[in-house]
């Protein structure tokens, strides 16, 4: 606006086009750039970075290879870790809404690596000279099996490096609070109705379960991300790719990020299908619906502070009300179950996505690694604030929680093998009829005494079998 | 980074927080900054203007009714303004996951335009004089029935002023397309089969029909749009509110927007459940499965150049191959497709949010109005760029088309009249056997004569009933 | 089994077949039957009543129009309508995963009715003497136009004739409930804490309005559900159709049903697509969407008996535990929200399946109608279940109610007129730290009398605006 | 209907009910099968069965443990193995639209084995002596714990015994064509626009891949399902259940069915969340994707016959028309991509359902295990049929294959080593612009004899790297 930005000349096979003087971008990014005016969702940054990782390990294999120069191959290298880095972040604009083959991304890379190696060298940006995008930057790749090597690159450094430490933060509170929680005893919820006793550290217990269980199944599916497209070319044949190359590059893959990546055991299969990232998405599924569970088991119990269940306190981080003491809202469970929700929708997509192939490629891979990488970016960030700012700071209300139990009609159960089943069950319907208490109706109907009945209902022992 | 941000401080009911100074939120908006960091998608703009809409029609109607003062209200309505322009889009940092209810965002609002309209009267940001948040921004409001509010509005104008042009759009050229194609008869496909022939502007026209009725679709879902929460306040009573402020406010809204927009039948629905949303999302849903077919159809149609069906001729929008002339990967085809199943994701996440509402309030209007936009605006871009990149400039093979169709075997239905089932049914075996014409089969067979053949066999003749 | 069953021969064109000798069918129903051994979920009797319909539409019509001989014409109709009255249920034992276009089952329709009709006429079952299944049954039809039409009847039927006035019971019990708890005034929750109070009729009127704007929803989707493809035969053209033929069937249809069907606006988006299905689905999950919260709020409310939150007496339908009186899970609940996570899914089946036509043919069609009708089955019946078993039976538990709402802090709303603000805080952080009642902390406070309060905080007038 | 039917008195803790004479189910199947009057989709007889092997386990177990007295016990084992066979289906009526805890159906199994077991005993049915259908038959478990065993047993049932054999079996036919086909050269496709090509046998052995993966998928999820709640009891305690009824039950589960089950890792988890059902539909989710592009290649190569791309005969099943012989509709695939959508369908219901639990339980079981057995029912069936009834019958239209091959300008990128690529473009470009080969436009530019060519241009040698 105002005074007209720099621009500078950049050309491809369909000529010439004006970029901006300041981007390392080059033809085939801006054509990207005007062809698609849509929504304005750009290629996830961890994408870009993980794809820098990949320019960098096809660099160093083809160095190994005798592919490519050195001096090239280094500048390469330089380069593209700058990408990695996130320093270049500004430098890559496509959205997600472009090519199904992630073709346009994979040229931003090539041109951004190829304009800031050349400036590296002391060339000219934009000249092609000495390092060229496509034979130098791009060599012995395509698109279509750089892409997805991306694509899997950057699901398990995100599931891996972001998701799971997230979640097992937060298993590690839950067993704390399980452990903490163990002594109260509360009364159980089946169908929503009362229901015979646990302790408040066997519910939070089964909260931390089904995280280790999720964590598990995120574990999983990394065997088929581990495997890698690259090598494969255009087809899967592998055509014009030196024969080492797919094994050289898996091994500096691995190499850099410590993950045992392979070449694809078949490679046709990993550009035509994206199923490891469909797969992917479900265990991302399975995680959002236990979380979903846990957060709305917290906020129903933390319910109130007057009226509700009212058997937990949750921290007060934001004004609930104005004039309301006490009112705190479970914000933290609303992003979360917010989130969750996003993820499932996202799995409706990647799902879809997945399916959509056609022949020797699936041209919906922007959207689906754009999804999944949302997905594991959501997951982490609020499972990490909602552990943090809610689960870390929940408190018992063991008054509460005493009060609810001890006035449960369930507690009868404990009477059967005293006075015998119909007997007890006269105890509770007089209690139930007469909004009186178990002791007192068992009194009265001289089944037992007060004393009987304080040695025999005794929840703390009813919390396991036996 | 480098050296300090100049920091100011707000105050809110549980104390005083410190903003950046050149910001016009004060302390609830920053405490939202701070508790929810979480992927980073920030409530979309159209919502944002929408809610600057609320608040300016809100800021009227509390004058009209007396509630207000003028010299207060106009400053609120000015500031509004800026919001409704987008002026004041670097103030509203807030992300989608947040309270379930959209409070913080409410309070964003609340607070840009206080601090703004403090600004435009001359007094000092920050103080909450001459302008309170609260008190005159917000009054008669409650988050609970603003934000649903505003969630209305944006998807009113979003859909009538953004989505429906860019199908009118579409439709207007499918329907040219049509015309233009209609003398042009092909082979039919049922099953992906060969079948008896249509028109390529017949085949045309069936996509122009999918988007008039969907555009029908989308306006059916208008009469519960345009009911608004506002007056409902907290619960749905409207308690503190003015009783005659949901209409007066309903008649500005109307005036402002030129969309009929009325207080809602039952403010309690309003609040409770986003039932109006799940049924737009709906027919964006639609929307998205008709456009999934037709741009599956036209990249199929286009296949090629040498070994696909080849009918059409698609614009090359980019270098498809540096080497492969004729090579036009139908890459607009794939983003739109791309749209379309994220459209289909996002309405699983609205469906889902919109079952789990709680009582009073459903907490999940943040991710669905986030969901919602971002559906009307991919699919109003992409289908644009569609039109415009890749319809418009599509052109027949006819030559391609004319030989396909007349080698199919299915025009061997014309002879039934005249040489009877079974006669024509040998003609169609033998060729398909041979590998021959049907004429030659039937000439061969001594069944029917070139000429009888060239009068009979006529597929323009075969384009309508009777 | 056992002894063998009585075969008889019929045949296509591809040769002869054996069928059980007690059925009507014919040889290519019986090859369905053989080819597609997968499932056992048989077509819906609904479509099947439907397609009885529309074949003794189409006979009416081409006996109308001089295309059929009203001997055998008459038999086809009384044949047909053995079929629309489901006594030959037992005739139709195909199942949804066949072809996509439905042939089969128009086939069976086809076979079905010819035969039934042969002997009603005095002929040889398997003859198609005097009544051939396609040059009789079928004529001027294709099973591309006839499947499509079949489903659209189908549709309109179910939803008209089932869906509406079991949503419209559930209404009128909802409004009956709505009057009879006006005078019962209860807290309010937002994000499931407690606010401000409302009356517990509004709450059942805000459901009731859900239900009166689902049913409206359900109503927008009729005008593209009327309209039907017959007439298209089998790409559009209608092609061997009598160019009379789409309007009269159109005609004897709307007779036959009195639901005001027309002859599709397009007869090739009819055939190619069938989006009018998905819209439909969309609107039923809807429906589903509001059910559910419905129903989780009920059990929710009728959460305990002694320590959930109370607030409703469910009707006991079944034993709830053999030991504890008053344990009355909420089953109806139960049913009804099982039924809406089937909805939700069926309208991914639905989405995805309208989106995949290829060119002429959607052929998704068999199981886009199957879940379709599927749904609004469950949703009928479930929703009069839950009406008559659970919500008709609804007593509010009163005294706790009145108990939850008085024990609130948020009534200190009220007293904001009368001592302002930061003095009604003052009383509800005193009462909130101390556990005491407003009324006693105000009065420790010395900022109100006990009669000051008993007159000034009156939840019967926070109900309304003003 | 007709003369009245026959019925016998049952009883439970609400009173008496009348029940059909030849039916073994008591008074609590009888309240539900009254109660939910709901669609009509019974609970699939895989579950009955698991659930009959549950009871001879537990009657097992019981009797190990000396809980059981023997008699008594060996009853109950022979009753349930009768159940197991499939021998008293008719006598579980109870349809997937009931309580959401499976307590009706846990209630069916107790009745009918105990009846049944009464009968074996010489007892008179209905008295509940000697076999009582809580005492003995339902000894030491709950609802609460049972159901979800039965799931889990019926779930890792069908996926072993009925869904990988399918595949496996698919996968064996897909090799088999892998290897008959590779030495078919043909055109590989990209964006659906012609590439470089690859082997039929390659096309074919991505898509053995993708189902090798998804056999390994299916396996990565059964250590969760191995996991049973038994010993869980009411709320995951274990209250009443003999200390090692847990274990003891497992192991002779595992003796049972050859698969290793192992008591749950945490008893609440089991019975509060699903969501190793979630993660298993999640799997199941993958394959239908799978399955669903292989299908749809299958179905686009096979197009035809004159006027798609042909490159495939599929075998002729049914007829696909009277009149045009060769028009074989893919009807196996049709089916088959029906299902999938079906699979995507159930895993959104199954989703939703998971994330919908309430404290101790998670009350849409039956929803959850009917979706989850359907897709497994329904992906095993259609594989199976699929693969016997098109993948087996499959041959290459190798005529078609080779022209469309040689045709392709993509092998132009052979010349490259030889002529350089600017030349080598040059002979595309006139080729393309004149419609004419690419020796004979390379032959006319003087850049290469025909002889040159046919050494030079040899696609057998572009099938792997190097």
């Amino acid at each position: 606006m105002g005074e007209a930005q720099a621009m500078r000349t950049e050309t491809d096979s369909m000529g010439a086009v004006e970029v901006p003087a300041d981007r390392y971008w080059g033809a085939q990014t801006e054509r990207s750039r005007q062809n698609f005016p849509i929504g304005g969702e750009r290629m996830p940054p961890a994408l870009i970075h993980a794809f820098g990782l990949q320019k960098k390990a096809a660099a160093l294999a083809n160095m190994a290879l005798g592919q490519l120069d050195h001096r090239i191959g280094e500048a390469i290298v330089a380069a593209a870790e700058e990408v990695i880095e996130g320093k270049l972040d500004a430098h890559f604009p496509l959205v997600v809404w472009q090519t199904g083959s992630g073709t346009q991304t994979n040229m931003n890379l090539n041109e951004v690596i190829a304009n800031r190696a050349i400036e590296m060298l002391g060339g000219i940006i934009g000249t092609k000279q000495p390092v060229h995008p496509n034979d130098h930057v791009n060599r012995g790749q395509s698109s279509n099996d750089s892409f997805p090597t991306a694509m899997h690159i950057a699901a398990v450094r995100e599931m891996t490096g972001r998701l799971l430490p997230a979640l097992n933060h937060l298993h590690g509170v839950l067993v704390a609070k399980a452990e903490a929680f163990a002594p109260i005893i509360k009364i159980g919820r089946t169908h929503l109705q009362d229901a015979v006793p646990l302790s408040l550290g066997q519910e939070f217990g089964g909260y931390a379960a089904q995280v280790t269980n999720d964590m598990m199944r995120i574990e999983a599916t990394l065997p088929r991300l581990w495997q890698l497209a690259q090598g494969a070319t255009a087809v899967g044949t592998g055509l014009n790719a030196h024969p080492d190359f797919a094994r050289t590059f898996a091994v500096e893959v691995t190499r850099l990020t410590s993950q045992p990546f392979v070449p694809a055991t078949n490679p046709f299969e990993a550009l035509a299908a994206n199923d490891a990232i469909v797969e992917a998405s479900g265990a991302l599924n399975v995680v959002a619906a236990s979380l979903f569970k846990i957060a709305n088991d917290i906020r129903l119990a933390g319910s109130g502070p007057r009226s509700g269940l009212g058997e937990l306190h949750l921290p007060e981080n934001e004004p609930g009300s104005s004039i309301m003491p006490g009112k705190v809202n479970p914000t933290q469970c609303e992003a979360l179950t917010q989130v969750c929700v996003q993820v499932f929708g996202n799995h409706t997509t990647i799902t879809m996505a997945g399916a959509s192939g056609h022949f020797e490629l699936n041209v919906f891979k922007p959207v689906m690694i754009a999804a999944l990488l949302q997905s594991i970016r959501l997951l982490a960030d609020a499972t990490r604030s909602f552990t943090d700012r809610c689960v870390e700071g929940i408190t018992a209300n063991e008054g509460r929680i005493a009060q609810l139990m001890q006035q449960s009609l369930m507690l009868v159960t404990a009477l059967n093998p005293h006075i015998g089943y119909d007997n007890a069950a006269k105890i509770a319907k007089k209690a139930y009829a007469e909004g009186t208490t178990l002791q007192k109706a068992g009194v009265a109907l001289g089944l037992l005494t007060a004393e009987d009945f304080a040695r025999w209902v005794r929840p703390e022992t009813m919390l396991a079998p036996g």
